[in-house]
């Protein structure tokens, strides 16, 4: 049975709001098509029925749930909805619809089901990142080629509003880098490494527990669900066209709890960043061009970065526009309702355009920006290193660190686990531990670095290399 | 001159993008007339001249700057323009418009010309927040009339993208609750006040002479300005019509720096907040209906909230959603360049929108909420007095708050610097300065008991009365 909410969220029309103003055009009705009914397709089923009145004040016509594509029409399900609802048939549905709601995720046969609305005009909402990631360009060309929307606010971080404000807000003005924490498993396992000082395989042991992590964790701790995202995130913002092959990404599972203590003692905090930037002429490939940097890593921040007070499983994306400066968008990243919101959210926004007569037209690649890989870009790095704690190793280290011309911001000394910046040179006992943070360096030139460091009689191990930013 | 920036922001067309994904309909432009040269116009003047080439791959047209609209065309400018743009003839240029961007500010001749554009079909930007909050709906009636658009994303909280994600990216959810620090000369203040320990009127005179506040601050100082833009926010929210005579508006100029002190001992800091709130059904005036309540006032916060580490003049806007759950923006709120940021974004999506043949229908006012005033909403509060230091008072004080059906959350105490919990029936010291935080409890309830407070003998006087939110 449909349950309607019975808590007042009702329209009221009355002598001073017009019919007009209201804008339901008489009798309009919008057809809307569901496919996937998974814990996201349940809660905007149930927005979609329960709210129906206030939508249809908000969109200027009546969306009508035509059906919902899944497997199984028997499986149990956890929101109780219509039964006559579901239906195996995709294709039909998608046929019949308006506006096609794409909620089963992957790529097939997600995708031939959006290509086959777009290709009858029918406007699309979808959250599915894999498939943007992948293959955003022919979506967004079937979209413009039979003037469709294509709509996926829900692709990245959840309820935030983020593609949107890149995609309208900020297209008058030069977006010049996006800094995101966009995957909530991550951040709870980074946040709760920083909070407890446990290890990284024993807080991903209680997030599964806590059902923030999956029993396969992969995409999220390897960093290819960021990755994803950063992909997204970097085609709007930059105009361009950017696809998960492009993305650079490292993922969480080497940052120890040594890394988090010694980030800690700095100052900073480790968040796994999902950076999309623009490089300037002189770092491109290509002289005289822009080029765009995309990369997903664990990142050191200072404490006083707006993204280092971003906890538990929360998401956050920092941009920088050369007129607008910095900005920042926080709110919850994933889960049902939220994730439903950012969808419905969508639907509105689509459903005005049809009724207005023209979906459509929301911008995306406007030119082809050359890819710039590591080689092209520099970044602040910390290295840590076990030392034997004799007289000369920081100045062999040191040396090796000039000799690749990468200079030396800061170094930070442990000797059994009282701290110094000057007994290197002068201690006797067995062992220390070096944590350096460079200046701006080219990944070429720490690599070789790093190489160098460690086949010296001196040095133990390297223990951790990470990259900075915010400084 | 023109000064044409040479940084490399040039549309790239190659075969990889092909000329309809740019989307620059053949010979398609837009006269594009700017009423203001001030800050913020001339730095929208500046953008539309010098990145012309990337707006219109964006926008789907050219941007033609037909002219800017000034009282006087010989008056000294910031940024160096063609002087031929300038005139006086205001109402000339409106009329041969497609777009309109009013930056005059003040209600007339503003409102004049902005009615004159949508009248023959012109869509508008403005960031002209006091006409929006005093007459907006009249725009918007005029708007919808005759399908223009009327955007105004820069009218609050400067470059932050927060009029379209509730318009457009929350429009499939139901808000409940905005709570906005949306005044950078109120938050500077107060942030410095928390940090120095200095006295407001101190700390304005430093605002003043750095260029935070004006030589005339009552408009920030007394929350009028906050006030129009808690209007238009509740408004959007709402999906009804609130205007600058439904807030309640309370200044920072009582504010105190053992205000700020007692916060601080409390683990809060103070903010002037403009809150717009959902009440429910039970609360409102009318039963069985929703209503709204719209306030500006000093307010104390605990510091783990995400808006109490907003700090200076930046601007940030936390919204909870039934679905998103809690939501934040945060920028600048003000400044030439990030203004003219939300200007030129408002400007791209508009003209976007009328390349693609259908502006207007963003959709505001669906409903009529009835205001809410003081009696139907609750609020923790602060009450600070000073009192004899004597047995028996805070028994004493403590029954007046029961009488009045308050109930007292915590108590703290200060005698001569020092502070307790439990001494006030037993010190023997000459003056003592208690500080009660509440339950919730009504405007009506918690007047009439501090009332009745002070007319106790014992109590010197009632030195604070704030309210609390976020706890």
């Amino acid at each position: 049975m449909t349950r309607v909410r019975e808590n007042g969220e009702t329209m009221t029309e009355t002598s001073q709001v017009t019919a007009r103003q209201v804008g339901v055009e008489a009798g309009r009705v919008l057809k809307v098509a569901l496919l996937g009914g998974g814990t996201v397709g349940s809660q905007v089923a149930r927005i979609l029925l329960d709210d129906a009145e206030p939508l249809a004040a908000r969109a200027g016509a009546r969306l009508e749930l035509s059906g919902i594509a899944v497997r199984n029409v028997d499986a149990p399900r956890d929101v109780e909805l219509p039964r006559e609802l579901y239906t195996t048939d995709a294709e039909g549905l998608v046929a019949g619809a308006d506006l096609v709601i794409e909620l089963m995720g992957g790529i097939e046969p997600a995708r031939t089901h959006i290509l086959a609305a777009l290709r009858h005009g029918a406007s699309v909402v979808t959250g599915n990142k894999a498939l943007l990631a992948q293959d955003g360009a022919t979506l967004f060309d079937e979209a413009d080629a039979h003037d469709a929307e294509l709509n996926f606010e829900a692709a990245v971080a959840g309820a935030i509003p983020i593609i949107r404000p890149i995609r309208e807000s900020l297209s008058g003005d030069r977006i010049t880098r996006v800094l995101g924490i966009v995957n909530g498993t991550t951040n709870f396992i980074l946040d709760a490494m920083d909070t407890t000082g446990a290890q990284f395989a024993d807080v991903l042991a209680e997030a599964q527990r806590l059902g923030y992590a999956e029993a396969d964790p992969t995409a999220d701790v390897e960093g290819l669900d960021a990755a994803a995202k950063a992909a997204i995130l970097a085609s709007l913002a930059f105009h361009t066209r950017v696809s998960l092959d492009d993305v650079r990404c490292e993922g969480i599972t080497k940052v120890s709890a040594a890394d988090i203590v010694a980030a800690q003692d700095a100052g900073m905090t480790i968040k796994l960043l999902a950076i999309a930037e623009l490089v300037s002429a002189d770092k491109a490939e290509q002289s005289g061009n822009e080029g765009v940097s995309v990369r997903v890593h664990p990142t050191l921040l200072p404490r006083t970065h707006p993204l280092a007070a971003v906890h538990g499983a929360y998401n956050a994306v920092f941009v920088e526009a050369e007129n607008a400066g910095s900005l920042m968008f926080y709110g919850a990243g994933a889960g049902g309702a939220p994730t439903a919101s950012a969808i419905m959210g969508d639907v509105v926004t689509t459903a005005r355009r049809i009724v207005a007569g023209s979906p459509g037209r929301t911008g995306t690649a406007t030119r082809v920006l050359p890819l710039v890989g590591p080689e092209g870009i520099t970044t602040s790095y910390s290295v840590g290193l076990e030392v034997a704690d004799q007289p000369g190793v920081l100045s062999r280290v040191a040396s090796v660190f000039a000799q690749h011309g990468v200079s030396i911001e800061t170094m930070r000394q442990r000797i059994h686990g009282t701290e110094s910046a000057t007994a290197a040179d002068a201690g006797a006992a067995s062992r220390a531990e070096l944590r350096f943070v460079t200046h701006r360096a080219t990944e070429a030139a720490l690599a070789a670095t790093v190489a160098d460091i460690k086949n010296l009689d001196v040095v133990e191990s390297v223990t951790s290399v990470l990259r900075v930013e915010g400084v």
